[in-house]
């Protein structure tokens, strides 16, 4: 063979091999759903998974059939949905599905449906492209019609499809220039691993066209490819025609990083290390939730329901706590999720500016979610939920172990209290924590994003997002700092030889939408403000007091948080109060946070405007759901939450939207080399004058007869 | 009897009862070491603790000796010590042993002993008031030689004997007016319990005499007395001459709350709830860590000197991590503890102004750490170390299981990355977190406050404070929100019927000598900034850069944290590279923070000046570690933080201290009452281009086979 009829065959090896995968790790399902075949790929490197804690939990997705009126699709509403739209006028012509998922009841529907009564009629939202048009149709499942179909208004294209995301990469190898620039850098053609990076929207370069650029990196010696970048290569790929638009080739100077020191694989390691002995948390009589009709979570005061999604990841909806006195199940926060992550890159250079990642919008934060790890991911007695999804040609297809449900103990501390030698009396009292965790782990290419919403028994729900996985890297000529010119900007932190790792934020924007105790609620900041004293009135010359202010409208409740002109963000049922008189309510506790820097008319900014304030409060609208806009790739910025907030509409006594903005800024350091140990943050929602009392006063303290009898496992 | 004879019987009952109970809580030795015994009262009601991993760990205090130069003073150097005193001429007149702990070794001194190496001399650093007098003694415990005296320099007195607090308390009890009003309230005085309430320092009113504020409250009814105040009623006490200087009663018209609901002891529950199944961290090979010589903690790549201290609580000292490629254990920090707190409430009032509590400098952080309850207050497979102190005569005692030692596993992940379906490579690895707890809770009066020093094997140290326990709360005639004028301030919340929760802060100071690889480190203020681009130079308008600069000097260390002006704060070795040239260093990561917003002048804030910034670097001096300053009590705050840094020192490249104040606003809500679910807030210290790569990329999954094997207890 001369050297281009090996490239070709590499390339057709490469493309096969490539296909193959895919067709594996997202088995569609066939037509005939009987023949079920589940993610075969990973399930051989699987666990088996813990005893599933309902009967409800063998998965056996050919035939379920929805019991809750917000269930996601299941696999015969998928096919039935698909034969729908095929026998539609619309997709004789050439179509991709870019989402297909439950087009949720309107609230009032949802809030007076009970468990037995009929469901209401089943109805999906798909957003497809028929010929290059963005579609948004209504289908009726029932009726198996086609209810309403609109095109999409805004600037932008919908989520990716996977198979978007895969073709892009196989579009460079058929143009020479990119296969000449290739082999010149020495990288054999087999060795090849390219990721498709959305570009964003920077001016007319981005518009009228569904573009992608390519970058590619050496496999050869690592499967942590993403430190080997084949610096400043970069292929701008139409995504409709898979047609090469230009390549912009600026790093030839600059080496490929090593492969040695990059592997990350335990089987790929020299040097193996047992820091500690095994441990585990273990529940004797097993865990205390139960999922019943495979969706609805109960687990100690706590019902809500749970569903993957594959844009958002995890929805959590009709959240409810137990009023300890009553036993009523009193709601909380009828829906919750992941609305948008804005990940901009800090280098302005041609193959990094455009580094502005929208990942749930562009990617599907859910699409991305791999199959979580059994005994790592999540312990012991958990249990494991699946995704079904359509494939671009409609195709249902199922992500095993997509989401995890456990509960979890650190030795953390409910409650408690000593009497001190102070007063010398014999009490001490102590609870210990036990929480309820619900997870995901999305793999959007190189990073890792942990979501957990966790349920505390007291009330308090923490939504946490952890970071880890892989860093992306850029390539450099330098191999030491000394070699660095003091006023010269790197751009991030030199990891190892050849390789920066380039500064970038994370803003993680979560859709809140509070229901204390029923839909009208109104969001009140209480401000906590310096009194100065009168004279003579103390010897104090100040405290502090808490003012309460309603916001009346959305500007009103645009915030940015600070240390010094600090509030506490309460969402309030204005017409229910407690025994004493207090407005029963839920405060947002912001965690450790990072706010945008960015100049408000930069591109990408505007596109990531949602990110301005770290919290927002908008009036319930079924289409203000996802805060960067509902077609956010390539979009410019006109469907965003700040958009929607600057309408300022009233907010006061409404059915309320609260938006909260996890934020990071990650300046890299070699600890983060060759994967970063897990980074994360938090906020709470706690109840504020919710309950009469603190609502786990009569719950047990731990005692030695209750807990396990452990023994070393016999084949250890 | 007639009713001054009842009054007088009740009082003696009281008072003997009182003497009992602190008898019991803080048993004394005898003498004679042999003959033990620890903490008979609470002994009965704790379970036994978990096997200890040590065959160090019997807690043969008698015969302890000590066996590094950090260790506490034993129980034989306190009776060898107090043999000293007594013998000295200073301690022929009336004295109280205000603290007398390990004079420790300078610090050139303790870094180059090595184990094996001969102890240095053992010295003991004892504050005594003789006469009215403070005194600070240095004794030389192997010669029993009193070889320094000093007189106080500085305004203040020192933290209070656990016998100052309780005999404060009984002084109103011989006043005629105390008695009457008590009376007219139509309070028992067999059902009072007072406390001890330090005042701070206001001016001349506080000058030139050690006084105490007593404020009691009725217990009839319930153990949880701090729901009863009988409000309004303050009786300054003179603590040397145990004398009534001043009675205010201010609150005749406001009822004291009543007892119902206040209980929170499981055996006072009525309605008792189960919401979880038993749930318990097992380790079915024993715990990975192990305590040498009592005190030096060995865990997985951590090395560290852990001693209970009677002001700081818990002392961590010469922490070192073990470099995954050289093996060699690097220093990390010479010693980290809780320097002081600082809670001002926010009530200007006759009966509140003055509570502005510094309870690490007044009433002792580790004083008031009571025995931890095993199972709850700290996991299974538990190590638990005593506190061995000396009392107000001198004589030792020991505080059991005041601090603990536990492995923690919450189903965490370590670090992860799945690869996605856009490269589709089988590639999913990922490593469970295990971490290292150390912990106390101390129980100052009402307040718990759970002190949490967490070690990762990533190198991350995760320092955290828990706040629980029992609110302060105020007597009001309110019974409802509805009777209160929109205009009046409450100070605080309404929780429950007659009840306020008054508004306030905590602020808890950690002093933090890093030694990052060595004492010479420097502070260096990563900024991160926005840079806008060029004309031309880029499609974006701007991006983020991170500029170093490294603090000259004090002032230029004193921080206030801005979301909108952010940096990372780092503490790097400057003569010490990693490979590729990047400076040696660990971060500071601010966790939730509160900033006091009180005036800089206010009386209150001056003594708590220390919480101004949220950072401060100064250079190590063996005097400064009390950020209050040493003598707390009734100071006026011309020896804190704050004026030590106004000296403004260079800090370049030499031994430095940091300091960080974490931060809480606390409005308290009815889930507060009537008592508070914990509210946890923490900060991190993280290795930034400490370690040349991810320090744990080499440990194992967990697998099946490794983990324990359990059943339901026998007796449950």
């Amino acid at each position: 063979m001369d050297s281009r009829t090996l490239i070709r065959f590499l390339f057709l090896f490469f493309v096969t091999a490539v296909v193959l995968l895919l067709t594996c790790t997202n088995v569609p399902f066939s037509d005939k759903p009987e023949n079920l075949t589940e993610n075969r790929f990973f399930q051989s490197n699987l666990k088996q998974p813990s005893k599933p804690t309902t009967t409800t939990a063998t998965h056996r997705h050919a035939s379920a059939i929805p019991r809750h009126p917000l269930d996601p699709l299941t696999v015969t509403e998928l096919h039935d949905l698909r034969s729908t739209l095929l026998s539609h006028a619309l997709f004789q012509n050439s179509y991709a599905i870019h989402s297909a998922v439950i087009e949720e009841p309107e609230k009032p529907v949802v809030l007076t449906w009970r468990h037995g009564d009929p469901l209401p009629p089943r109805k999906a939202e798909v957003i497809a492209r028929v010929d290059g048009v963005t579609h948004v149709l209504i289908v009726d499942l029932g009726t198996r019609k086609v209810i309403s179909v609109d095109v999409g208004e805004h600037s932008g294209y919908p989520t990716m499809t996977i198979e978007d995301m895969t073709s892009s990469t196989w579009v460079p190898f058929e143009n020479a220039e990119f296969n000449r620039t290739i082999m010149a850098r020495g990288v054999d053609l087999k060795d090849l691993a390219c990721l498709p990076v959305s570009l964003g929207w920077f001016g007319k370069n981005e518009e009228n066209r569904r573009l992608i650029k390519v970058q590619c990196f050496s496999t050869e010696g690592t499967v942590n490819f993403y430190m080997r970048p084949i610096e400043g290569l970069t292929v701008v790929v139409d995504m409709d025609t898979k047609q090469v638009v230009e390549i912009t080739d600026k790093g030839r100077n600059i080496p490929i990083p090593k492969a040695a020191g990059t592997e990350y694989r335990y089987s790929a390691q020299n040097k193996k290390v047992n820091l500690v002995n095994p441990i585990s948390m273990e529940q004797p009589k097993g865990p205390s939730f139960v999922i019943e009709d495979d969706h609805l979570v109960k687990w100690a005061n706590w019902e809500f329901h749970l569903k993957p999604d594959p844009r958002a990841g995890v929805i959590i909806s009709r959240v409810m706590g137990r009023d300890p006195d009553s036993g009523e199940m009193r709601n909380v926060m009828y829906k919750g999720f992941t609305s948008e992550l804005f990940v901009p890159y800090m280098d302005p250079s041609d193959a990094w500016y455009f580094k502005t990642y929208m990942d749930a919008g562009e990617y599907g934060f859910g699409l991305q979610a791999m199959p979580l790890d059994p005994l790592n991911d999540c312990p012991r007695n958990t249990y494991y939920m699946d995704g079904v999804f359509a494939a671009g040609d409609g195709r249902p297809y199922v992500r095993s172990n997509m989401v995890c449900v456990f509960e979890s103990y650190a030795g953390d501390i409910g409650w408690r209290h000593s009497e001190s030698p102070i007063t010398g009396m014999e009490v001490r009292e102590v609870r210990p924590k036990v929480t309820l965790v619900v997870r995901m782990a999305a793999s959007v290419a190189n990073y890792d994003y942990i979501v957990d919403w966790e349920f505390q028994n007291d009330g308090l729900i923490r939504v946490k997002v952890g970071l880890s996985g892989i860093l992306m890297v850029k390539g450099t000529p330098y191999i030491n700092m000394n070699q660095v010119n003091s006023s010269e900007n790197l751009h991030g932190t030199l990891l190892s030889e050849n390789v920066i790792g380039v500064i970038h934020d994370h803003y993680v924007t979560f859709y809140l939408d509070m229901d204390v105790d029923g839909p009208q609620n109104s969001f009140v900041k209480v401000n906590i403000k310096r009194q100065e004293t009168t004279v003579g009135e103390s010897p104090r010359l100040s405290y502090l007091k808490a003012i309460r202010n309603v916001a009346k409208t959305e500007k009103d409740a645009q915030v940015k948080l600070k240390l010094y002109d600090p509030s506490e963000y309460h969402v309030v049922n204005p017409s229910k109060k407690t025994r004493v008189g207090n407005p029963v309510g839920y405060k947002l506790v912001p965690g450790g946070t990072a706010a945008s820097l960015l100049d408000l008319d930069d591109p990408p900014q505007k596109r990531g405007a949602f990110t301005n304030n770290q919290i927002w409060v908008t009036p319930y609208n079924r289409s203000e759901e996802w805060a960067g806009g509902l077609f956010t790739y390539q979009s410019k910025g006109e469907d965003t939450l700040a958009v929607w907030s600057e309408r300022d509409r009233t907010i006061e006594n409404k059915d309320i939207v609260m938006w909260y903005t996890l934020g990071f800024h990650h300046v890299p350091c070699q600890e983060d080399f060759p994967i970063m140990p897990t980074v994360s943050s938090s906020f709470d929602l706690k109840p504020v004058n919710f309950y009469e009392r603190n609502p786990i006063l009569n719950i047990p303290p731990n005692t030695e007869k209750d807990l396990p009898v452990c023994n070393v496992a016999s084949s250890a």
